[in-house]
């Protein structure tokens, strides 16, 4: 039951981040094509943020299987999680009012990056608490697709320094990332589903 | 569980599409009737929005019914529906805002379009992920009301480019899937109800 | 499981309706006392509107208690329902806004009026889908209270009209409603214990 | 379930203000760092406010596990705590807009000390709706932790009408509590343990 709660106040926090942003898209001053296609860096922002948390639920889901035992530095390591997250509102906002200037790319690819070792110390705070469940352990394995998202963002973040060109590829490389993690971690559901073959 | 979270996630969203579009309705700078008036686009268009997501919550509710297995296609379908739906508060604030300006309305009609065809696909996708159960193909057939809202929307896309007939046609077009769809989905009703006859 | 889930969607309409009031209550420009005391409208328009909300949330969690069966007649109801609560915290900004001025203080009392006629409707679907439940129906019974708070909310509509003495009646009579349903509604209580006691 | 409802509503909420408060951090006019250096009071309100409605939920989260029977005490003690901290964001906005101004800490001390004496009313009333159950009793103990909040709160809240040292005063109670009851609150667990532990 701690765990269901656990679930369902992220789940509450994600689905407000995620549904939030839209209201940063203020609605045009004029009514034509034009006014409409002025607003494409806010549409492109929110819809890769759209992802990003899309992407995070995803994952969540996920992790929070292999949980058994909810405790204090697994709540906490929850909520410093949601708070990363809850800047995407922000700096999305910041990236397409500015129409991709370069500090507010450095700071998107920031919060990214923040974000991803939230979600690293919250993974490495459950295999701890469960330290008879290797299960965990095993999906996680080497970790490389989170080792290289963690490359990528820090390309995103000293790229816009550089020029027009950095900030291109500092957007390039937040794509990347979205657009790797589309594919769904199926690392946890093999090892569940071995773990469930030899249970058999 | 993983079903139960799925629907925990996408009630969350939802709830808060039907309710921060009330947000839009920005308080009348005078404090007279009149001034009420004015705001009728917006109050119009909150109405006909509110009963548009109600209606995908109501068919979203019963269509999880027919879910068995969770996998990450069903989850990236759902974040896809979720993601039109969002949609809905900026284009119905666009739409109230400018009193039913022709690009806006395409607009509306577009958002429309493409939350019903993001529906068709999770319908597909939860159809192909459980190939031993026939309900869900069944109860949804040959899915005549869903083709035909598709060429209500077209319309609704395609009318406002000519004047302002085209205007009332294009409003008239989503008054009247509204209304059709108000009628509750009483197709996967029936199957389950016919189903679980059979099983007894 | 079908009930959960109209109980966990309108559980998140609540949460939002009653949490984004607070947004209309802006931060004022200067940061003396003086600057807080000018919004005193604001606040106990706020406090008043979430009393409104927490007393719908309480009723509806004990009316659900009675739902059997969750047939499409009674998601719409709800729906309903939920759609002239989610205009609470427009009218709520207005009131404050203008310092309780006729129109917005008739409007106020019109949106609780149609929240409680909505109510009744929902109540009365319940009832005419669970036939042979005689629980809700005994329940409600003649619904004094009900009724009298009906005639409070008309009153609150039509006052505003005869100039301030009527302002300050409208908003006695809403004060009223509140602080009566404040005591929780033990009538749904207390024949759910008395069917339990006589199945024991 | 009555539980799990109430659960699931102030879930809802305490996810709504948690989340909502990144919404007063508008986006900056200019595109410089030095712009998102002018946010720090923001910044730094909205992470000690993300803070206390981390604990609040971790608490509550904790709290709710010693109830066993719902009633309309609890839930009204419960909606009293949620209405003061669904100020947080309203005093959290305007300690930022201020830079931390001697009226608004004053006020958000205020809401704090508020919310605190709702959660021990909240205690209180659970306690006494289980007169059988001495778990909670015993765990609250005599509460020095919520007793020395309450004097840091009283601080916090006087302190900023003595000059400049007394605001920083306030700011620096406000985070002492912060980080007291960052340490999560093991007295519940330990006698849930112990109880458990007795059972066996």
């Amino acid at each position: 039951m701690t765990k269901s709660r656990l679930e369902a106040f992220s789940d509450g926090v994600l689905a407000i981040i995620i549904t939030i942003m839209v209201l940063e898209l203020r609605v045009p001053e004029g009514h034509e094509w034009r006014s409409l296609l002025e607003l494409w860096p806010k549409l492109l922002g929110y819809l890769i943020s759209f992802v990003y948390v899309g992407i995070y639920w995803n994952n969540h889901h996920h992790l929070m299987h292999t949980v058994r035992v909810v405790r204090g530095g697994i709540l906490w390591a929850n909520l410093h999680l949601l708070f990363w997250l809850s800047l995407f509102p922000f700096v999305t906002a910041w990236v397409g009012e500015s129409h991709f200037a370069p500090v507010p790319m450095t700071c998107y690819g920031g919060v990214a990056l923040m974000a991803a070792l939230a979600y690293t110390v919250l993974v490495r705070t459950i295999i701890s608490a469960h330290p008879d469940n290797h299960l965990l352990a095993d999906a996680i394995g080497s970790d490389a697709k989170g080792n290289l998202s963690m490359i990528a963002y820090l390309i995103s973040i000293v790229a816009p320094f550089f020029g027009p060109a950095g900030v291109t590829l500092s957007g390039l490389m937040l794509l990347l990332v979205a657009l790797v993690w589309l594919v769904p971690d199926r690392r946890i559901e093999r090892v569940l589903a071995r773990d469930n073959a030899g249970r058999d």
